[in-house]
């Protein structure tokens, strides 16, 4: 598998940098007959678009989807999947003060050393903008997860910087930029957030995912496991630092009589397993929780080398998120998506013949 | 990819269950010429045994490697490896009592969901056991990373449920049975689980991994980021829910200027990245901290249901660890020597031809 | 994807040498609940084994198969299905006369170029007896894919030499040593191997395989079509130099007309496709054909070098057959259930949804 | 991995269908630091172009190439490489007429099977203009493998329908819109081409493949032979029904004494194993051959079904090539050299540290 593929079954390649001509992407293995179009990708990579709010990078994008193959008449045909999304606002001058710096965490450092090339373009390939073919291929995951298991997939952010939001109603989540799920916080959130722009700084964020309807089942022992597999996917996003599936870290001081999920005919008592027990399903929700590090390029100097080794300074000017995570929920969506998607077609390869199990009182116990 | 397979260069197979005769692995693309005798794994796999104090499982197991092939006269041929560990204290009638009924927290209710089989003998293959085929894959890549880059791989215990352990030495991790970085820890940690024990009851820990050594490239753009994989390899652990690179969850709250770890000639000057940016090694020590859940086998009573979805509840006797996260560091130490094994090889088919980069004052800057 | 495995759902990873200890296998991905014991595996692996007549290798190995994972009472569970095939009758010492010197058309010396490793103990890895893995793993495809499907694989000796053999009855194909399927021709055939092994030379064989019961719809497109894979399959075998799918060669001197299959609502009026079109079965007969080279180890004197690049010559002694294709009609079956097994998997995993098209006069067309 | 990617690490994906928007591929893994332009890849489209002579089909494309990412000044940057081939000569209304009826020997009677879906616009994804993607990612693996290890990768027509053309020179080759390897045939081939257009009929071909320069070594043991991964790559050529390596079906007919190549200090003495022994190369040319069969859409009337399994028969107008083998020589060329780059990547991963074996008289033996 090559490192800009990821997916079994349901496989996602993507391609693409910041200031080249275009990011595009290739879904292959989506079910055949799925309803597809144009606008059912659009509305999600309008969630995640940049110049949304003036807490987001200024940078004008339209994020125009552009479907080339794999749908007819409306119907994805069960063959590849190729779409396009055109950069529209490059401006790769942006970078001429830079071209010989790196910027203290950010990726340009380590793609000079791996590939000997520096495309200082807007972090050229390692830019975050690169979640658009995420996002995309996410959509049509998340459709047919929807259409075919009623999988509902939403997330939210959970912490801005030192705030903490509390969650009050999934209503409240794309009623603000922040897909807050409070909307009593949204003010504080503006004002740290005005704070922050103006002091040239950058600040980190948890966001929260959740997954409802996933049938027990999807997974795989071992290292096909599900919640590992959600690891590599929310991991593999821009300036993910951390991964937790349910309690997560909390698990460390639990016991096991308060972390093991007692079962009742009606149903679990709790869900700090996260909807997965040994890499696989349980049928409760799916929960993951991820870190988001403070964006790298910021308008504060820093100390740092240059191509030839010698010290020097740089500060970051251009057009940048000061807090990446504000955009992230859709990203996190869409991979969850992608890997539940994944898992149900693996799943339902090896397992089409195996029979329900117990019923209780006429439905199934999970 | 198959689910009990992983890698992709330096690939690891993996079958066996808790009960039956045997497991085993095949680790495929080792690089031929490396020295290997059965003694270069057996010294790993002791450091994971059951047994090995009063703290862990008392199941008796001398885990015993047996290389089948891969290996000629000392020196690996580049041909796939595999090998046998026997199973020799099996006890499948502990658990004719809990046969019917899933313990709360444990991988067999969602393996009944999804395979429609019941094996009740230990876990069968969710069994924790199964790392002893992933610290004997781990103790071949550890080698070969030591030999060929110099990189050494090394892990503790950080928490132990409530327990917070501070860093003292390497020197300690391996003079007591915790594997804590501290020996005056050791007392109260004893003290602890001797309590836990006592109370029939179980609990989490956090395992933190260090890899020193490793050059800066290593790793791929977007999906195939080392730190992804690092994160699968994690979670795929028994009993993992969360896994952290460098700062981990701490990133969120910290600002940009704070974060983006400085460069100077003479190197970084914190390591908030843990060794990867942008999913690519910088040659700083790669940092992955871990959560261990408790285990989910304990002696209290616990409500659940049966095969017969009926409400019931249980009490798992047989020999379980108390704590796995106390005998989780050879395992954690494992993957992550796997996963770089792994990303060594994908980086030197790609990039072998990339001249090395700027040094400065006579060395290599990282 | 590693070397030795192969496979993307119902996944094959193999070990072992020809003078080692033993060879073993994982089959991972086998859906569970299917019925295996060890005579199941067991009865393939005897019409693969050698000594079974005096036209092959004189080698005493019993083949007897030990599964170690995956099954429990009698069934499979789903998880990776571990076995283990001892070697009984090594005899390292056969080679130490051919220790440093290369068979022409005999892997040992790409081996030893590639690894810079030379394992002379009967061919090592590249030996023929690896073989015994696919076979095993084979029988587990077969038989799945023939209780779910209905599907049955069958293959026969089609040309021994320069004889070609006419088909008469698959029952004649069992009844002798050669896989022939037809009982007149086997005077023949032995008159003709008796000669052979008196010169002390070996000789080239064509086997034929045939799948029935494939309903249309497996395979994929471009890259990951059904006849790619199976061709793929068939030219791993040792010996192997050429595959052909229906038609095959011959289909360069057809005209459309006469090689395009002609519909009618009973069916197709013939099978020059081979079951496949567009790398997707058609529903009719899957037919393969392929040639094995002659034995590379023969008594006759050769021209070579050493490993020090001297001239010199050879004539292997040790225990050899003089035809692999004799004993190879097993082996291709067993790689064409292992290719239908993973394309029934693939299949259903996305495609799980499609109703199935036209139904004429109450029956499936194909 | 995915039914429309291929490749371990030198990995293509492709999308597009022959009367959607356009044609498009990724190629992940390709070296940092290769020089390339968009004429370097435009010279290999241009030699499979439609409407290059009036023996193939007229349909007019310029088969533009548009590199979307991954090169950056001229140079490959070693992240993935997108690019675009528009379709300007669409013309979908000549699939009206055949839109419910199935052609004998096309495809579109099994993806309909497989997907439910109809997409008679010129065969929709299987149709063989998705060989521009091949040749596209075969330009870039060919350029590569020149430039870096002298591998030099040519074919030729060795076959079409009924005729034998016997090598002449390579220079010829390019001289004649056949692919013609000899200047004195294509009077002879240009004839029977009339004639069969003439007729409405279509025919076979046998097209040739070599590489020159492949040093020894390449491949891998057992599944992941070079010879069988470069089967599948043929195979999974619209319309190949065979493919040998080296002496191929020959084989069967020759001794031992015969087929087996000899060595001497100077080199080999024949080539009857086409450059690969056990799966890994020689050193010798890689020697491929392939079968293609007659184009399934031609003018005469042949019997067949509708999609209600109705009996009707069919003639296809629409504009196709009467013998899709004289445009494969490119396609064919493409597929050996991504195959070779990806075990060129293949080998230097887990051999780069083996030191290069017997050198005799100065110079290296193969």
């Amino acid at each position: 598998m090559s490192g800009n593929s990821f997916g079994t079954l349901f496989c996602v390649t993507s391609f693409g940098e910041s200031h080249g001509p275009a990011y595009g992407g290739v879904v292959d293995g989506c079910p055949p007959g799925l309803e597809l179009r144009n606008e059912d990708i659009q509305k999600e990579l309008d969630r995640r678009k940049p110049g949304s709010s003036r807490h987001v990078t200024q940078r004008r994008e339209s994020d125009t989807i552009e479907i080339l193959s794999g749908v007819f008449e409306g119907r994805t045909t069960g063959t590849a999947i190729g779409f396009l999304v055109r950069n529209e606002d490059q401006r790769p001058k942006d970078y001429a003060a830079i071209a010989e710096r790196f910027r203290p965490g950010h990726a340009d450092y380590t793609y000079w050393h791996k590939y000997g090339v520096r495309d200082p373009r807007g972090g050229g390939r390692a830019s975050a903008r690169e979640t658009v073919v995420r996002v995309a291929a996410g959509a049509i995951a998340k459709k047919w997860l929807r259409e075919r298991y009623g999988v509902v997939i939403r997330g939210y952010l959970a912490e801005l910087g030192t705030i903490r939001i509390a969650f009050q109603s999934w209503e409240s989540v794309d009623a603000n930029p922040f897909f807050a799920p409070n909307r009593e916080a949204v003010k504080e959130l503006e004002a740290f957030m005005d704070e922050l722009r103006e002091s040239g700084d950058s600040c980190g964020a948890r966001v929260n995912v959740v997954a409802q309807g996933v049938p027990p089942g999807w997974g795989e022992p071992v290292y096909g496991r599900l919640d590992a597999d959600i690891a590599a996917a929310m991991m593999s996003i821009n300036a993910v630092k951390g991964v937790e599936i349910g309690a997560g870290f909390a698990a460390i001081g639990q016991k096991g009589s308060e972390h093991g999920d007692e079962m009742t005919p009606e149903g679990f008592l709790s869900n700090n397993n996260g909807g997965v027990l040994g890499g696989i399903s349980t049928g409760q929700e799916v929960t993951v929780s991820l870190a988001l590090k403070p964006t790298s390029s910021i308008r504060l100097p820093r100390r740092t080398i240059d191509v030839r080794g010698q010290a020097t300074t740089i500060q970051t000017t251009g057009r940048h998120d000061p807090c990446v995570g504000i955009r992230a929920t859709p990203i996190a969506e869409a991979m969850l998506a992608c890997v539940l998607a994944d898992h149900a077609l693996r799943h339902r390869a090896q397992c089409a013949d195996v029979a329900a199990p117990a019923v209780v009182k006429g439905r199934k116990i999970n």
